[in-house]
């Protein structure tokens, strides 16, 4: 029950730097799915500003934040918890939703099997196939639902990431519609974890929140929002749920840093609108150039990341550690359950950084 | 089972500045117990550095910080837990070890207690008595041992701090390790709080971490590195309890600008020094000024803090009230579990500040 992510899994840039003698900031890091832009100036300015506030303790109830998201979103602050990161949400979500038997809608993420099994219960998995492109199976959730229910099992959580990371697949909206309100009458808590949403907002199940008690939705500002240095993720829910989050998160959980760059990142819309620009274009020609390479297959994607797959698990290996001793880190998928072994994850960076990472992989696969 | 200490408790300064519509740095801060003078400047210099990295993942690691303490501390890195805050610690330290029955000396931070409750465990208290000045009733605890298991509840943790927040007092430095001693040979696990413990170096109870592998010692960046807003606390414990501990933090659960600025607080030794140097000679002055006040007991310590008696219940309601509508907060201590209704805290702050307290507390009590 491996709760951190081995190194090679991207989201390590120290690691990479202190193996290979390099700063940090010589190194490309295409592992980790950052908003290429980088983080908004204004967040960059609340800093500066934070650092006269360190010797206070932070906000516990991060009221500035939960008020400038509750209006951003039109919910109200009682259904909004601000967390380490939202993977400090994911840890103990299961433990205050009380799950025991988790539905994984995969390949995704590591960290919910992890949180489910850290908090007593069990997962079982439901895996998007290869042949569809990971197109994610929500036909097949309900039905998932009475077969575990006749075999004396019944699942009590669904786990689902729209888009998905790392196949940076949509949900068929219609689709997720119904089955976060089957879920929600059925008693199954549905977690939809909507990290990368921005990209995509009209996707956002945040209007189903008022009538499905059972939906939590969690959201970050590591990616978008580019601050994964400084750790806010939050969660959407019902008072009840928002109670419970409260009660298992330490006091002080959210740094002032954090706090405050959040705030002033929510703010900028023009940094934010040129972001979504810049990811919509730069993606399709990234997709475009990718294609175009003999060996290298890519997925599809709604995201700021693509997932590619290479001609063999050994070039994948190979690949991985060529583009290393280059200096250019990749997130390898290879254990992610019910991805090939053939299989790594790209962020989309600058056209220039993406163009060096086209020449790389070329060179090593054609 | 409340996790979060009420407002009042001090600590939240921004809930004060709103309800006084004052900004945070008019508010006079007697209620959180940090170095006066402030961070160290090189951490604030690091602090400006950390900008430039908030937009990759922190060091899951902590490698930096965890190195600089290994060789300040003359411990092994494998032996130390970097934490978001030791809130963060406190709060998962009783899943780790499996508390069902903690014993917690007191009068002490309500943490412990919700921690261990929250871990499904039960607490038992052992209190200091207001007429020995709050001297930590050591020799009662291993008699403590005998009765609980005589009971059929045998205690399994201890929860002490030492120096002790809030009463301010130290324990007898040999009778600490025969306690510790004892306690661990009879396989109950000590969980030592050293927060306060660079007021008091001579004091720690590091040195007995290789002979009792059930120690675990917590300490923190908050108090005497002043940085409260970036949270960062660490545990120094066997490698059992290390791996243990880490299985139930998030991953990245230190922010990037924690890490920088804790390794660089640690090397300022300047600072340190001089903090030291005038927290010596202000706490005795700041004493002495509030033992010639009518109606007012201070409790003599060897923090950063002085824990009062003001002559009735009444009037340390009244006082709070006042010194509030005046933008001074003090830490209210008369839910702390063995106190007397009639006690509050306060930091020691600069001279200055110090004086304006002992002028408005005076006005108010004489």
């Amino acid at each position: 029950m491996a709760v951190r992510p081995p190194a090679l899994h991207g989201g390590n840039v120290y690691a990479a730097a202190r193996e290979l003698r390099q700063p940090v900031d010589a190194l490309l890091d295409f592992s980790a799915s950052i908003n290429p832009l980088g983080p908004s100036p204004c967040a960059v300015r609340a800093l500066k500003q934070a650092i006269a506030l360190i010797g206070h303790y932070p906000d516990p109830d991060c009221t500035d934040l939960k008020t400038a998201l509750a209006s951003r979103l039109r919910v109200s602050t009682a259904s909004i918890t601000i967390g380490n990161g939202s993977s400090e949400l994911i840890q103990v979500l299961p433990r205050v939703l009380n799950t025991r038997h988790a539905l994984i809608v995969g390949p995704t993420f590591s960290s919910y099997a992890s949180a489910v099994e850290l908090g007593g219960g069990a997962c079982s998995f439901l895996l998007a196939s290869r042949r569809e492109n990971y197109r994610p199976p929500l036909e097949r959730i309900l039905r998932s639902f009475i077969i575990h229910r006749k075999k004396g099992r019944p699942v009590d959580t669904v786990f689902l990431c729209n888009p998905n990371s790392p196949t940076g697949q949509l949900c068929d909206s219609r689709e997720l519609v119904r089955v976060v309100r089957t879920a929600c009458d059925e008693g199954v808590w549905v977690v939809l974890d909507e990290t990368f949403i921005e990209y995509c907002p009209a996707q956002s199940m945040l209007k189903l929140l008022s009538a499905c008690p059972r939906l939590v939705i969690l959201r970050s500002f590591t990616k978008f929002y580019a601050l994964p240095g400084l750790r806010v993720g939050y969660a959407i829910a019902s008072r009840a749920v928002t109670a419970g989050l409260q009660r298992w998160l330490p006091t002080w959980s959210v740094n002032s840093a954090a706090q405050l760059a959040a705030v002033a990142a929510l703010c900028d819309h023009r940094h934010a609108a040129r972001s979504l620009t810049y990811m919509d274009s730069e993606r399709k020609r990234f997709l475009r150039k990718l294609s175009g390479l003999r060996g290298v297959t890519p997925i599809p994607t709604h995201c700021s990341f693509v997932l590619l797959e290479l001609p063999t698990a050994k070039s994948r290996i190979a690949s991985i550690r060529s583009l290393r001793q280059k200096g250019i880190l990749v997130r390898d998928c290879s254990t992610i359950r019910g991805l090939t072994p053939r299989t790594i994850r790209v962020a989309v960076r600058s056209r220039n950084e993406n163009d060096r990472f086209v020449s790389a992989i070329k060179a090593l696969v054609s």
